[in-house]
């Protein structure tokens, strides 16, 4: 081998500029399309700018600094991350506020944090018990610097987060008892919110989260001057955001704290489950202009005809999620007569996946070559960019317009 | 930030030698233990050598070049990959023999593998369709180079591959029509194999493989003197394995054929799905000694105790397969009394997984705090490696023995 590293190939790696999907990358191949992602990025940001709140989009969902840098220059105030290594890479990357969204555990994430806030990340994580308060105490005290916290509040049968006042306030204690802490605000997560009347549960936790906030506040146990409250995933932004704006804006209050949504998949979207939400926040408020519009797919070769109603496609669960919906067929492009325009193919129907392999059902007579390419929509897209180190930004045209690194 | 490429970090990443995985390693992190890693090494080679066939790990499994290496030196014939990109990753990282299992689709797919050819790589692929075979056909005639091809073998109802002797026969022909490609062998994977008498079925795929490549071999179609003939994943390797031996060895005609068996999965084995599969292939040969071991693990610290009965640990999809099985929790680690040994929480139960967290079912008064270190093993490895871009060796006292890339 001549040059391993000249011509080293990684998934969807050998760009890019000028390059055509169809003909030049290797497929498979993940893919942004510029225009719905634009939209997505412009109008999330207007709903939070019309809601008074500030918009931390869950990086989470792409780690791709490239989408970060786009979501900072719409106008976000910050990037929410899960976990420490994911807040030290966006930091890297130039974001320099980053509000991690969970508990920060284990000494090494806490050094690589303690690392970051030294050189100038602004920074935010969440507590939910005083073990975890001692302990983070203790290390940012030993290495002289200030961490800010967050309370959680948690619903039971949740995941993380406090499920009562009295929880809260034996908190609040030990964060005072640890100088090392300053104590910011509230933070939630309505997403574990599941059966009954979900709208009315969700309703309910955005108060609570706010009736938390405002309570500590004018107790005077919270460290800074406009207290943090913040929840929101992709699905119910709208009642988060409507609460947070109600006890805020209505009640002439609102320069006195900093409300922050923290939706993620929004950036791309989908072509179900938040499709789905969207379609649900609409009927909620019909007054809304414009929607988000599902800007990620995934590019395949069809691989095999082995039998009669049967495409094996060269795409699997390395490739591109498959929860809480399989793949979702949605073009067919014929590559033998290129004048041919790209066949709509969303009635037919993935029915297996395996590590590298995707099971299509095909009409009778479908139309359909091995070689031909189809391309994949996704029912939650977190678990579709994670497969992959590099994502194309593609025009219409399908011209790669950009190379996304990730940082997973 | 002062320079973001030097403190640049990637998950799992901050090297290294000398470092310890409890106390240096900002957690979650992938590990592969060294002591059953050599010892799955030394005994899948074994048991290839003992049934006179090449062993050709599948390295769709790990795609890590460190584990390539390994696997090369201790014996192994080539590497089996999956797509082309795999492929031309594993060459550029020093594998000059690649087995890719399945048919080449695509244009800028088959250039990647010209390329490759070209600068010295001794690559095979599978097809199973005349389309495909014309434009394999085209494509390398056009390059003026030759394409080695084995005829894939499926099964009515499996993946890809000729169903029957008819659509064999017609492809021997398309074959014959392309000067540009070299029919040397059969190819098949029996893992598609479900339902019924699953070990009569493997073992009635097994002969047809070899059937198929006796008739082609006489009739004197194959390319080559020693023609493959090639299957086997981790779960029914000492069928295949047995199909192979009676007929190339009991015929005394071994020398005349190149046997290959693929595994992949064994190089770290599972705690689950494949150890299920081992006690099987134990049951079915009480003479083998020693056996495939566990080697992957993943740690992830215990990240918020919110409720009775309930831990979350920071650990999620994006961090561990959880396909057939969820993470399986194996020991725990108390961080704050180093002199305690781990504990067996093996009995404990993950009930729910998410992106980025873990639910963990825990018994009464279980003896465990928010920081403690729990290690998980897989029920199936692929789905794990495939979420990190390093894992790390570990030793028996968890000291970091080598960082290996993975090049998914």
């Amino acid at each position: 081998m001549s040059d391993p590293v000249q011509w080293e190939m990684e998934k969807g790696a050998p760009l890019g500029h000028s390059a055509h999907l169809l003909h030049d990358i290797p497929l498979p191949a993940a893919v942004v399309f510029e225009a719905p992602l634009t939209n997505n990025l412009t109008w999330m940001q207007r709903f939070a700018d019309d809601h008074g709140a500030k918009l931390a989009p869950h990086g989470k969902t792409t780690m791709a600094p490239e989408l970060f840098k786009r979501q900072l220059e719409a106008g976000a105030w910050g990037i929410t991350l899960a976990t420490a290594v994911q807040s030290v890479a966006a930091y890297a990357h130039g974001v320099e506020r980053v509000l991690m969204a969970n508990q920060l555990v284990g000494r090494p994430n806490m050094a690589l944090v303690a690392d970051a806030i030294e050189r100038g990340l602004e920074y935010y994580c969440v507590v939910d018990g005083v073990a975890n308060v001692r302990d983070l105490g203790a290390f940012f005290a030993e290495r002289g610097l200030t961490l800010n916290v967050l309370i959680e509040l948690g619903i039971d049968g949740g995941r993380c987060g406090c499920r009562n006042a009295e929880q809260v306030k034996t908190l609040v204690t030990a964060i005072g008892e640890e100088s090392a802490l300053a104590l910011v605000g509230i933070e939630g997560y309505e997403g574990m919110i599941a059966g009954g009347d979900e709208v009315a549960s969700v309703r309910a936790y955005g108060e609570r989260l706010v009736e938390t906030v405002r309570t500590l506040h004018a107790s005077g146990v919270l460290d800074c001057e406009a207290p943090l409250v913040t929840a929101s995933g992709s699905k119910w932004f709208d009642l988060i955001a409507e609460a947070f704006d109600r006890a805020f804006f209505k009640t002439e209050s609102r320069e006195h704290y900093t409300p922050v949504l923290r939706p993620g998949c929004y950036v791309v979207h989908d072509h179900k489950l938040y499709a789905g939400a969207m379609a649900n926040v609409q009927t909620r408020h019909p007054e809304l202009e414009g929607a988000l519009q599902p800007a990620l797919e995934v590019f395949a070769h069809v691989q095999s005809l082995p039998e009669p109603g049967l495409a094996i496609v060269a795409l699997g669960k390395r490739d591109i999620g498959h929860e809480p919906d399989l793949p979702l067929p949605l073009r067919l492009y014929s590559l033998h007569d290129e004048n041919v325009a790209p066949i709509d193919i969303s009635d037919w129907r993935t029915t297996h996946i395996m590590d590298q392999h995707v099971f299509l059902a095909l009409p009778e007579n479908a139309d359909i070559a091995v070689g031909d390419v189809i391309a994949f929509g996704t029912s939650h897209p977190c678990l579709t960019f994670d497969k992959w180190r590099r994502v194309l930004c593609v025009d219409e045209s399908l011209a790669v317009t950009e190379v996304m690194t990730t940082h997973f």
